[in-house]
């Protein structure tokens, strides 16, 4: 599906137990403002996330998109009885949308504040052309804990920021995974996200790194363009191909793979690729269905073993 | 030269000394599939690696080399008393190839099993260009000591693995160099391989990462292009131009130079230019012969240097 | 402003306060071979830098440009008391240039000697295009403490060194960062370098890595192309944009933007994303005031914030 003037949700999760992600909002047609209101909430465990409704927080957040050319208005509640903001990557903000404390940019405690966030396609100017906003991005806290908003990043307030150029194909299904700390979206091996699709479908990830640690995102029977889309712009595009890559705090990348494409179904990992990460939990399964939903074979057992074992090996 | 429709082996090393890397196997033809047996042993001081023969196991193990559309069967002896695998990077594999625990594919103590490693060229499917196979890739343990193969890893379970574009140019010469925890192939100063080569020899290297640590690759007085092949499509290429390249867990790339083009022959250091990693042994020498194969002007008080006093200066 | 034949030195620092980097060595022109005396020597506090004339050095030294094609001669005098030397990335040298021990090239304390650098087009050979010379680079010391230069890092001498390409575009501004241990500049927050431009200057940063930690570098509201110059060469490149970039030590990349494009005039931060790094220290604001030279409303508040509260929150 080529992504047209009208473009809606880009994704239906339609299997239960997609648990990676809350569903995206959907994206708004180019050159328009859209405004949302985002709430951050404390959650059972610790942690806190941002949701698109009273009490729908999540980590991490919702996936927001936008379309180069769009504006975002956000009305962030501050739920919580501690000083958070939203600071985004990739896109365009005044000072007072920064998200940051240099610039007294967030919310205090139960205090609701607008943040405008602006795109724009690539331009020229002066004879040189100038990036555009669409990219893989995110956004996250800026200001609880510290002035870089370091304890707000450990107990969840992050969330994939995608914007897309006219033409950008979309997604069947979508999963953000967060490399934070030593965790996965927080959650460690044999709690790591479970990311379920078709065989066949048009599968999108969204890899973010937070923290203190540095990490390489690995991805079994799976592999993309390392450019901006993770496509090919055609045959003898020279654009390395990649399984592995460096995902450390503050980057982010994405890329769409068609589920089990030459590989076929099954119980596929994605992990961290620094051995005592990867031992330690930062490990979890990419599970692609047959194209009819159905398990393929040895996929539970593997499930199981991954439930079950996923300890060193005495 | 340039790859024909009946490549052969790829390097024919003629120095003496030259220690790197094991002889490449010989790349099959586009579209065909090669089936070799692979050999897991034990080495003297610990180490374990692979071999294409009884008692032939090397660290880093053979460059394995595939065109783009070839199939390679590899047959897995694990002569070791312990678990292990063959886990690839870069190509197509079904799950029971996966080599990982979690697919119950790997080989128990004296067990034959088969991977089957299949590639492919950049294909168009519903509109966009998905990747090929060509890259840089590598191959390594995914299953003993840890479900991911940490102990594999540390004791020199791990290689090269190129796969070639139709058109690639082939190199008179190649080198695995293998970032392994805080070692180059498992070896540290003054014992890090010494790679030797003439001027004027178009020379290929593969960096590969492994364990626990994060390094960056420095090479002197030569650089590559940061892309699939390390060369420029045109002289207008805006592909960034690297002489020192993060090499981190998991990760591989790979580029050709002209042995001491522009700088001529000498004793060229190539090392991790994390300073407390190179101080303590991650860095060895690239000597660049004379086209004649002499030793160049200052070349071995340069080695005598490296294997007498390669320690910090006091 | 485009790179003419008789191309000169491309900055003017104007504002009051610029205090990032030293004024750059004016380009030669192509083809041409320039030569100018450095000087390495001791600063109040224990530092070390690279000058133009005796007395003149700065942490980090002046920035260095050459266009393709040229040669700089540098003569070194070492005004210290310990070894040390000069060594670049990205340009040609022969062995007698290479700055390291091990190719007994370094100035002995009170020692002056010639460093030759050359730099050439991208040039085409046996049917591939090999790389030239442009890139943002830098240059640092290999013998000071140890053979890496380890104590020469430390205390300061490195700088940028930047090759253009024919037809690249010249900034109207430029500014060296180097994150160097757990440093900018050597210095940490509030004493982080203040990097002052106008709204609408083209302006170039040169950010290079150091030592034994790995970072990320980050700016607020700006974002730059990962490619050689950080610009598009047309609207569709596929080039990924990015505002969070590793930076490792041995590492360096450089990119233009425009100040305040998008975004307005304001106090914007550029610190390293890991978030232990960022609250010790890593930080610092790059001020874009108005067209005029005035200070933008709430940037004045801001850098009161940054140089009286840039710790922990409480």
């Amino acid at each position: 599906m080529l992504a047209g003037a009208a473009a809606v949700g880009v994704t239906a999760p339609a299997l239960a137990g997609l648990t990676a992600a809350a569903a995206p909002v959907a994206a708004a047609q180019q050159g328009k403002t859209r405004r949302i209101t985002m709430y951050a909430e404390e959650l059972p465990g610790g942690d806190i996330g941002y949701g698109l409704t009273p009490g729908g927080a999540t980590v991490p957040g919702p996936v927001l998109e936008m379309w180069e050319g769009d504006t975002l208005e956000i009305d962030l509640v501050n739920n919580t009885d501690k000083r958070l903001s939203i600071h985004p990557h990739g896109v365009d903000y005044s000072t007072d949308s920064d998200g940051s404390p240099l610039n007294d940019s967030f919310n205090e405690p139960g205090e609701r504040r607008r943040y405008v966030w602006r795109t724009r396609e690539p331009f020229r100017k002066d004879g040189v052309w100038l990036p555009g906003s669409a990219g893989y991005w995110h956004y996250h806290d800026h200001a609880m804990g510290t002035d870089h908003g370091t304890q707000g990043l450990i107990r969840g307030l992050y969330g994939a920021l995608i914007v897309r150029r006219k033409g950008d194909v979309l997604p069947d299904r979508q999963f953000t995974v967060v490399f934070q700390g030593m965790t996965i979206n927080n959650k460690m091996a044999p709690h790591a996200p479970l990311l379920e699709a078709r065989l066949g479908e048009r599968v999108e990830f969204i890899a973010i790194g937070h923290g203190d640690f540095f990490h390489t995102f690995h991805l079994h029977a799976h592999r993309w363009a390392d450019n901006r889309t993770g496509l090919l712009s055609g045959p003898n595009d020279p654009t390395p191909v990649v399984d592995n890559k460096d995902l450390n705090p503050g980057s982010s990348f994405g890329f769409q793979v068609v589920a089990g494409e030459g590989v076929g179904a099954g119980a596929w990992m994605y992990h961290c690729h620094v051995q005592n990460h990867s031992d330690t939990g930062m490990a979890g399964v990419f599970l692609v269905r047959n194209a009819d939903g159905s398990m393929p074979a040895g996929a539970q057992e593997a499930l199981d073993r991954y439930y079950g074992h996923n300890h060193p090996h005495h």
